[in-house]
């Protein structure tokens, strides 16, 4: 039975929570799915930060970045970064952008970023930098035109992630847990990287082991483990989304995510 | 409409828990804003952590750092550098006075902190640094002479922000909400800046880029954005201010704020 | 009185609650004990986050890693590391297996860690380390097949932990209050010796020195300190496990980690 | 009117909860008062972590570190080191031992811990180094025995911290107030100096300003400041000390200390 619009909208307010609660987004960044039913739109909240996001928030766009049906909402001015990589990418089905802590550093530095543990695989074995400069010259930063939204969806190529100097970076999944997954083991992949490096050499894997281990992030058995983890945290902060969809979808969605029996009801 | 008095107070301490929720202000630093009717007057706290910072901890004072009707309350040691700065710069509404832990290592290592990524522009192209030493000699390096307070406004100058060697920073903005997002960026802006010099060469934004960049954070998109999310993670922390202010004041002041539906009665 | 199964199972589920909520394991690793009865089997959860782990969870396995009567339930995948390490020290009878955010960095720049405060002496002399890649070439680095946990076990010898190259590090005990604390005071001792070898010179402990104070942890006096401490922890935390043994049976265990008399019923 | 000794009780129990709560203290160390009336006597918790020290945990001792009245409680081993201080320096009220992660780099690395902000001044100018290898060779590094506590006092002599190598460091006061004070803004030094030292060079603060801002922490006014804050911390981290002392006596203690009047009650 594939999943209803009300779920996915859950499940985006959920994985933007999740982002926040973990340290990737923070009152900045922005997660979008690409509409179920219609690859030609996605899904995207209104201009808020994500750890408040709610699944009433969410709006549907074209892939110009069009909101479908007028709104009156306020909307993320870097709303064409989504609509850009699913027209280019048409395997990408969630797309995250922020501006982590754990990756800022190597955005300002540029320096690349490798993978150098098991889980950091997930990146994949390049990960391409973006400097707005290069193509517009001075600007804000943000990447807010058609065609700055294009030149970095050419940047991205077919990674799946590209840094953006002095800025951030874009993280795509082909669906919305391998898109949280990635992300939070990108920004854990960077802080080891970044103390190795103070430590001595930096040693990356393999290409062999890279290919490898990055699937490791999709195996159902991890997928189901980190799901759980990361939600029972987000629980713990006091921080689930509202229910917006139906009970029962709520019930059959959050089944993995059950709290321990054990749980204090205070805290 | 213009806000009342009462408005002004609520948000003084409001801004001033924020700032010290987002680890900018600790037992020590303060905030104040000029006073909304009159140019000649400032309001800012009796003696008291910014954390726990009240409405009617709320004083005022003239420009000469003297409290307005006589006052039995312990006043900040400090205060003249909120009176020498309103003096010397009609421009600035507020000031924030710190010793967060991400600029202190710029202090001491008298290392020049520069505008490393888009958020952080809002701190300018250069920030001064003043060290009391040099005019003053061996002190405490407390800044309670008016001396003091008019030689620090004098190294702030036109700028946004002023590094005190040994000491801690002065930031200062247009309005409330400017300063708060300045401040906190500021110290972000330090911390990815250490990170970056550590993984290689640290290449600051354009000068373009920065004057551009620089005010994303006033942008009434953002604005919004970055006070709810604040006032969010303050209200998790069970910090918000209490209500010095009428009900309907503060609904009105509030609006931006309300907490997620979903969100829990425990935490 | 020997403990009971009950007992040895809420214990286990204890010490997996313990070291997650210290930092030593998160979404992945996990703990196990020798069966108390069977020096041929042992005890280790199914598949899930150790921060959720409950008695229930924990299942009976042979040293070949093998369940002990037919399970639907998921399995870690790599509880050969157990197995086999079971198998080669009869000495041992608790073991964790972790990917530790203050290892990892040594893990990556294959720089040897070494005990450099009184209570990091846990770890012994010299911890050794296992590449995955030296014997089986190209892998996703996780230790599935029989010979590779025997390949780990012969690398981790008669020492106290072992560091897996661009994964992790697996650590053992004599009994779980032992490994609890080795593995979290390896950790402090992991942060402790980069933050050393940032400021100069890192000089290690002695021989001798590294000899007597390694069995610090183990003193009755230290042990109870420490347990009790942890526990209020994880207790403040909400996250104790739920009660999978009788209530005598919890009460006599807990018996050390009574919450403070005054402690707030909300927090 | 001078302070009950049940007074001097709870007073010890907070500081040592607001010193665990700041991150100096956490499983280990501990705190100790000169008996009020006696300068003879001592007053230290029996062995509990310092996060969950009651009133009535508290024990007399001689200055040969014997407890006053047989007991049955579990002593610390290295309660030697307050016996030994106060026997040495009449001027010493209070002391504290600790092994806080802030500064066990500068015990490994053998680094000079110098004040490099004015509130770190109250370490004064030199902070000197004991290395209980130098006289006793290989230990398990422990101070357990009257000489080796004697020697620790030695290599303190007159100041107001001494490190220890591979070990933590010990801190005296005047008082419980200035000894909270200075043991927490130690540790801020210590991080901040680090964070200096990968910047670039470490300037500290001349003689005359190390002198000058090393009184600061005494000030009535910052006294009263700091003490509400920390005290406010520990409140909502759920973990004030029980009551041990009457009502009256506890109103009159914590009346720098009352919350915020708009604290919520959940959190």
């Amino acid at each position: 039975m594939s999943k209803t619009l009300a779920d996915v909208r859950y499940e985006l307010a959920l994985a933007s929570r999740i982002l926040a609660n973990e340290g990737v987004l923070d009152a900045f960044g922005h997660v979008s799915l690409r509409h179920p039913a219609d690859p030609g739109r996605y899904l995207l909240p209104r201009s808020r930060s994500p750890q408040l996001v709610e699944p009433s928030d969410i709006l549907e766009y074209t892939l110009d970045s069009e909101p479908v049906g007028r709104s009156t909402d306020k909307l993320f001015a870097e709303r064409v970064i989504h609509g850009c990589i699913y027209e280019a990418r048409p395997d990408v089905m969630a797309v995250c952008h922020h501006h982590a802590a754990a990756v800022l550093p190597f955005c300002i530095a540029s320096m690349q970023l490798v993978p150098v543990f098991h889980l950091g695989a997930a990146v994949g074995e390049t990960i391409p930098f973006w400097d707005q400069r290069d193509e517009f010259g001075d600007t804000n930063l943000l990447v807010v035109k058609p065609e700055e939204g294009r030149s970095l969806a050419r940047a991205l190529s077919s990674h799946a992630a590209v840094l953006m100097t002095h800025h951030g970076a874009t993280v795509v999944g082909k669906d919305v847990r391998e898109l949280v997954s990635r992300a939070i083991y990108m920004c854990q992949n960077a802080q080891y990287q970044l103390a190795a490096h103070l430590l001595g050499k930096v040693a990356p894997l393999s290409s062999g082991e890279t290919r490898q281990a990055g699937s490791i992030n999709s195996m159902p058995n991890v997928i189901g483990r980190t799901w759980e983890y990361w939600t029972m945290r987000l629980d713990d902060a006091g921080r689930l989304p509202p229910h917006g969809a139906s009970t029962s979808d709520r019930a059959r969605l959050r089944t993995k995510a059950t709290p321990a029996r054990g749980r204090r009801t205070r805290r």
